[in-house]
């Protein structure tokens, strides 16, 4: 890792962008911080001067690398940023998980992480072929959730299945048999929620696999964003356990 | 209207990009259509050739404008559009509105509007400083969602209130006094749900005006996303809506 190399999903490394979510990388895994990079603007600067000293702590190398750090983020103005190593870290048994099969876009994802894990939901599942969570725009986009999260990708729909045989399947489809409140007023712990493609959705398959859900919404409109109704699903599904909680 | 110039605010015109948003302007706006721009590869396709015929019916001029709809869209493969006239149309008094105050990003208010109209609001009030809602930008990411909503700027908060002042004021704010699905099930209709700016939320004096709300989230996130935030608070009125209709 001598020259830090343009960003590419083949890279065992991948960059943290921006004060915020670099401080989110160290909360989450600070074992996985390999080197600070620093621009000329941010010595001084209150969150990277905190940066600086909790690198140092740990004994990871700080570097002035304005020239990587807007190559990285396509932004003048990146003050700080972290390299780190890509970690494995799949969905845990006892909790509920969201699925993406063949998600496509980065910011989609990144800002799909961000409301999940806002609604209580910090185990997902990607399906290929599927966008690379570590690249940087998926990243930014999730504002530090994903380093709190736990993601795996998965080869095929199944190859998720056998390792959760468990989970209660939520497929949510625009011709799901069941809309949302109903269903997740019923739904059972730990469930997976899952979600398809952008622009094609789900494959017809998907209705034979636990309870369809639709998102009940006006023929004005001929689908809802991605990222949109994952956060509408998760809200529904987490009101429904509070609720239950009483 | 000559000589097409590159989009701003100040023009009297803007542009509808893409086959799906100019049906979609078609069908709902049809009177405000000045003129339809072609790339040479859409003559012969079904969408385009579709959009021709509505045009010539209503004796709009055509013309083949690649590097219009390349300069507008910054795309290569932008195939239409129309040149439309920017029009006015109000909230109307009967309906629920969202009023988004200070909001900044237009690919936010974009989605925003689209997943708005997916749960049954069609009329929206921007608060300035604000987004221009005309931005080809924000009328792309509403997917067509902008030409079939009603949808007036204000210059202050009060301004929009001394025109309607009877809808009941859901003010969202990260220290709302009560949760969202509370909220929701006791809600007043016609109402208007209120949002901040993406970075600073609503100012505090927001307290004293109408029921402020709450989206209950952890604490692992910062906040939600504003076009997320939106769409969660439409869906949990609709849906209590919903239930009141039973």
């Amino acid at each position: 890792m001598s020259k830090l190399e343009p960003y590419s999903r083949k890279l065992p490394y991948s960059y943290a962008l921006g004060l915020y979510p670099s401080h989110a990388l160290m909360d989450a895994r600070p074992e996985s911080v390999r080197r600070l990079l620093l621009s000329s603007a941010a010595y001084g600067n209150e969150g990277a001067e905190k940066l600086r000293e909790r690198c140092k702590v740990l004994g990871i190398r700080e570097e002035n690398a304005e020239r990587v750090l807007r190559r990285e983020s396509k932004k003048e103005n990146c003050f700080a940023g972290l390299v780190f190593e890509k970690y494995a870290d799949p969905p845990r048994q006892a909790q509920n998980h969201v699925v993406f099969c063949q998600i496509s876009d980065s910011g989609n994802l990144g800002t799909a992480l961000r409301s999940l894990l806002a609604f209580g939901i910090a185990d997902a599942a990607l399906i290929r072929p599927c966008v690379d969570p570590f690249d940087p725009h998926t990243l930014r986009a999730s504002m530090g959730a994903f380093y709190k999260m736990r993601v795996a990708i998965y080869d095929t729909f199944d190859d998720y299945r056998e390792n959760y045989p468990a989970h209660a399947l939520y497929p949510f489809m625009l011709d799901g048999s069941l809309p949302l409140q109903e269903v997740a007023r019923a739904a059972r712990a730990p469930y997976a929620l899952v979600f398809g493609n952008e622009a094609t959705g789900l494959p017809a398959h998907f209705q034979a696999r636990g309870q369809t859900v639709r998102i009940p919404q006006s023929d004005q409109v001929d689908s809802l964003n991605l990222a949109i109704a994952a956060a509408v699903g998760a809200y529904a599904f987490a009101h429904r356990t509070e609720e239950e909680k009483k």
